[in-house]
């Protein structure tokens, strides 16, 4: 097979904040010929995702990206060539390609096999892939909603809450989505189904939240961190489960920022808050894929994406994301 | 049975901060005869917890104590008459009889019976009783360490961390104490059997607990809250776990103090936190004090008692436990 030209996009220096299009670099490398073990994918669709901001950081972070290095991203792609057992041309792959072309990855890299022909391929970046299973995993394992509680979701419009507050809601719970524009308070209710939608930068949080939860909060799935986590913190039922899964709100975390404490409100309700991050439960990763692909099928789940085309999108998807300047997954068209 | 004088500690005010002397008044009042279904106890020994500013706090605290009202405390008495039917005379009893001299009570407010003649009854107050019970549940239920883990305690001379500093190391865990004076340091050493100790007043605790935990902390048990635990947050390993168990260096809530955010140590390191409460686990309360009896016969775990004696020392004894005037457990003995 002869050289293929492949385009990427490479660190070009470490963001002070959220990363924007200049911290990245476009570059032509040429596609190395695949060695034994190893499998030639062409990418399809990148993800675009608020972890990105932490892989980007300095030194401290659980999984840095080095500059110079093509930018990380889970892809989905197709097996142009394969020389690793149980990988075969043509297949459709999930897993970490990179914002690229052409990614030559070991087995290792690969997520999950995309097998089912009668749903987009692009979901399983999204409300099928790191976005569902968050959701998913996380809600059942740190959350454990029973019918009846009270479910607060902060980013209650994005990928991951969209997918909390109707998984809650199947559950038997009742829905609080905590969001921040107008669009996204009419999708939280229209399409997410959220008994109680909050705009946090119009209404007064916390009348709002006393309104809506009178009897206190069982489960807070915490995407921000920040004064909307402050606020919720304060409505906190006896035994309630907080999920630290993303602290999007604070742009710097060096300096260490300052809040209110937690403490007496997690020993007066006996309170739990713990963090979540999804690369530990690739072990059941698989299951919940099948629970939300059943969702998916007899339409009790819903989902937005939002695509931009071409590899030139990838640069400024980031800071966008942070902007709010998006309603569902975030995904790039090649 | 003629009419028997009572002298009792009832609360005369609401305390701002820790509760002093002045926040009580003694009075004689006479003991009313027990009606079908009560119980007659003469108390023997009276407890002091930390836990009393919280019941004597206002609104908001999940169990206050009512101005005019007898001092809530758990006691150890001897039943004097019985008219509840499981009850007779001269049986000894631990539960909720107050600061006073007779209680009538029902069976509800008893705790246990005090059935071992081979152990003093007073340690059904600390080691045997709140302390040592909350101790062994916390640490086995949310602390959860397994062998080998390291193991920091802060106010870990005292009652409730003597014990878990011990029952921990009994597992197999490395512990580290941290406490505030060279006495407590000596008995943490040579009774309570740490393998390091830190004096967080006179020693650097940031580089103290870099030394002492360079791999991190699994398991934190807080009985402080405060700049203490800042620090040791820090040093929180992947997966650790907090148990809130008391937050005795912050003197006041209302405005609620700020502190370092936690979210995002608890969202890299997979940290879990929470708040817990004894009265929220009663129904495993006698298995665990079976547990702590073994351990006190075979001499496995050590215990300080810090005895005054006289009804007349108990309305000061709150504020002197705050002012870590005391080492071990403080009782009153009637």
């Amino acid at each position: 097979m002869k050289s293929l030209d492949n385009e990427v996009i490479c660190v070009a220096s470490r963001p002070a904040g959220i990363p924007s299009a200049e911290n990245f670099r476009r570059e032509v490398r040429a596609v190395s010929a695949i060695e034994q073990g190893q499998i030639l994918v062409r990418n399809e669709w990148l993800s675009v995702e608020p972890a990105m901001r932490g892989w980007l950081a300095d030194a401290g972070n659980y999984a840095s990206v080095r500059v110079g290095d093509v930018m990380r991203s889970l892809c989905v792609g197709t097996v142009v060539e394969s020389a690793a057992s149980g990988f075969g041309e043509g297949e459709r792959l999930m897993g970490w390609f990179g914002w690229q072309q052409y990614a030559v990855v070991e087995p290792g890299a690969v997520v999950q096999k995309i097998t089912a022909s009668d749903l987009p391929p692009s979901l399983y970046l999204g409300v099928l892939g790191l976005n569902g299973v968050t959701a998913a995993t996380a809600l059942d394992k740190i959350g454990s909603p029973r019918s009846g509680e009270i479910v607060v979701v902060s980013t209650a419009a994005g990928g991951v809450g969209s997918c909390v507050g109707q998984l809650a809601k199947a559950l038997g719970c009742r829905t609080i989505g905590l969001t921040s524009t107008p669009e996204k308070v009419k999708a939280c209710h229209e399409e997410f189904g959220y008994d109680r939608v909050i705009n946090y930068k119009t209404d007064d949080l916390e009348s709002a939240l006393k309104a809506a939860c009178p009897d206190g909060v069982d489960v807070y799935f915490d995407n921000t961190a920040g004064h909307i986590s402050d606020a919720v913190m304060q409505h906190l039922a006896i035994g309630a489960r907080v999920i630290v899964c993303g602290t999007a709100s604070i742009a710097k975390w060096d300096p260490r920022p300052v809040g209110p404490r937690v403490e007496r409100i997690l020993l007066t309700r006996r309170a739990r808050m713990q963090g979540f991050i999804l690369f530990d439960h690739m072990d059941t990763y698989g299951s919940y894929v099948g629970q939300l692909e059943a969702a998916i099928r007899s339409n009790r789940l819903k989902y937005r994406e939002h695509v931009t085309y071409g590899l030139d999108t990838a640069p400024g998807a980031i800071e966008q994301l942070y902007r709010s300047e998006n309603l569902g997954k975030r995904l790039i068209r090649l």
